[in-house]
């Protein structure tokens, strides 16, 4: 009697599981939607549907909620981007080839070209969503705390780091070529401050087009 | 008696615009280092060595006062932009002809590359401040709080398009040309990512070798 099962531990894991993400997903929206000044943790527990008592078992602090928040919706978008590009990568290294379809170079560099402005466009969109509005809401906050401010700017780094290398896979970019590096580093930046110009308007239709401009840009400047 | 001279109002109106001037400063230093959560009429009065009277008798409620610090150091920015690059406009819709030093095309374009990489360095300066750093808390409290967030998109729209002017005049840019304007939108978007960057932990050395590559791509795109 008393003994804890392997049947019973097994449903207990998941349903654990079960609530760590569902906190996670309302802190993000609770951030992103009212800020960092009303996004406590009794807020997020009650937008989840936990018990205050629950969320204080999986985060025993508001900033250890939120920055693990901001992380984990971070993996799962760095996850879903890979998907929509299951072929990458592509160029650069010369890991994968092309399908071999034997196309002149001129005609290789085009289809090169079509995909790039796709890639630019899917690495921006990763700063228009709800989850760049739950991240800005984080930085701002942190840059105003010092409590948070360590663990934030080693989460952006992270999560930074891991964002550039995808983006260099992705666009096939071979960074031992001078400038390359740069080249993906502001291809980043812009994405990151045409996310910031959305936040108050929304700004589709422009982005669009300037998406369209930079997509070619960044194709001729990694040949 | 009782009578105002002209000589008793001028003092007493030069009194009143350095007042104004001292409450959208310290507006303007309180909103960078404490956010807006922060900022009050009060603490800025404060830190002005203004009564709350005074500052009350210029900005009737919080939101005037921190737009109209924003628009106010927006525009001595810009002024300050316009004032490092003197000869502009150099380029473009050819109404300043360079020195004509009889230089080969070829040599021409490249001095007009060494001017636009500075030029593109001081936009970018635009966004490292503790101007932008205040813009920053700004937008963001706009976009969790109704009251501010028509004010400011209409503020945050104003400074834009002056800023794109004076980029596209800085860089000699004709807008005819196809790509033009959103290279230069563009530009100014990776700026503004580059501020945000920047919120958490000094990133100058990084910015310093994308604004060098970034400005030869510019260069390139506008011929």
């Amino acid at each position: 009697m008393g003994a804890v099962t392997e049947a019973d531990r097994a449903p207990k894991q998941d349903r654990s599981r079960v609530t760590r993400q569902r906190l996670l997903e309302a802190a993000v929206a609770c951030l992103a939607e009212h800020g960092w000044a009303g996004s406590t943790v009794s807020v997020v527990a009650e937008r989840a549907g936990v018990s205050r008592g629950a969320a204080q078992h999986h985060f025993r602090t508001r900033e250890e909620l939120f920055t693990a928040a901001v992380e984990y919706v971070a993996e799962e978008r760095s996850a879903a981007l890979r998907g929509l590009f299951p072929t990458a990568p592509r160029g650069g290294r010369g890991t994968t080839p092309r399908g071999g379809r034997g196309t002149t170079p001129r005609g290789g560099r085009r289809a090169a070209g079509a995909d790039r402005t796709a890639v630019v466009a899917a690495l921006v969109d990763l700063y228009t969503g709800p989850l760049f509005r739950a991240a800005l809401q984080l930085w701002v906050a942190a840059s105003n705390e010092e409590q948070l401010s360590p663990r934030v700017a080693e989460l952006e780094a992270r999560v930074g780091r891991e964002t550039h290398r995808i983006a260099v896979e992705l666009l096939g970019a071979d960074e031992r070529g001078p400038g390359v590096r740069e080249t993906v580093q502001g291809l980043l930046d812009m994405a990151r401050g045409l996310g910031l110009a959305n936040l108050l308007t929304d700004d589709g239709a422009r982005r669009e087009r300037v998406v369209a401009q930079w997509g070619r840009l960044v194709d001729e400047a990694l040949g």
